[in-house]
């Protein structure tokens, strides 16, 4: 089991801070952005999960996102499919229109970096009863 | 001091190939592919560079590249400017057009997230004169 005790310093790129979309996810998040593509088509930041936070279902319309886990365990799953569960090196590629969610394992704090593309739908929340069943 | 005995393992993302562009690098380094974006317009790559290995000054066409340094001491130049050390943590945005080069200091090895965007022209390699002169 891993701490949470590195949470707030971050594994590489420094502390983030309390993340703004908040309300889009459950339990304590924390969000650096570290650059903007110079066309404006891509934001890069690290996000970082407190054990048994995640996001919300969501969508990334017009774009994608591609996250690169650096830290701890989480867990991403689409909709239909298992969850699959996430340690630093692996990397994620979600496609326009597909609902999915990414986050902490319950007992493990987690990071990534997300490169976002395009404009992302926020839908339900991950439910504790679907969350505690993984 | 840091030694390259973690390079071929890599800082978190595993162990990359001989970098098969390494004609335009002086120096031993390794590639590891991790993403290209869905829409083919981003490649996402992580570049392990043993000590003293460098890339040719070098220009991004019709694109951009986005460095973020995950291990080790480096240095990033863009011509007519200082030489500019890197270490873990930090964050280059090269513009289109601007003449550069990157790699890992003298005495220790370097790794590094590329995100590229547009096709690289290769220019001449970073002398040894000028390297040794920083």
């Amino acid at each position: 089991m891993e701490t949470n005790k590195n949470l707030r310093q971050g594994a590489i790129f420094g502390a983030g801070e309390i993340n703004p979309y908040g309300q889009f996810f459950t339990g304590d998040t924390y969000l650096k952005l570290l650059a903007d593509s110079p066309d404006g088509q891509v934001g890069i930041g690290t996000v970082d999960f407190e054990p048994g936070a995640r996001n919300n279902w969501h969508i990334h319309h017009d774009g994608y996102q591609i996250l690169l886990v650096t830290a701890g365990h989480g867990w991403y799953q689409e909709a239909g499919k298992p969850a699959q569960a996430l340690k630093a090196g692996d990397v994620i590629v979600t496609r326009e229109g597909v609902k999915h969610w990414h986050g902490a394992q319950a007992d493990s704090w987690f990071e990534h970096i997300a490169l976002t593309a395009g404009t992302p739908e926020w839908l339900e929340p991950v439910s504790d009863e679907w969350y505690q069943a993984l």
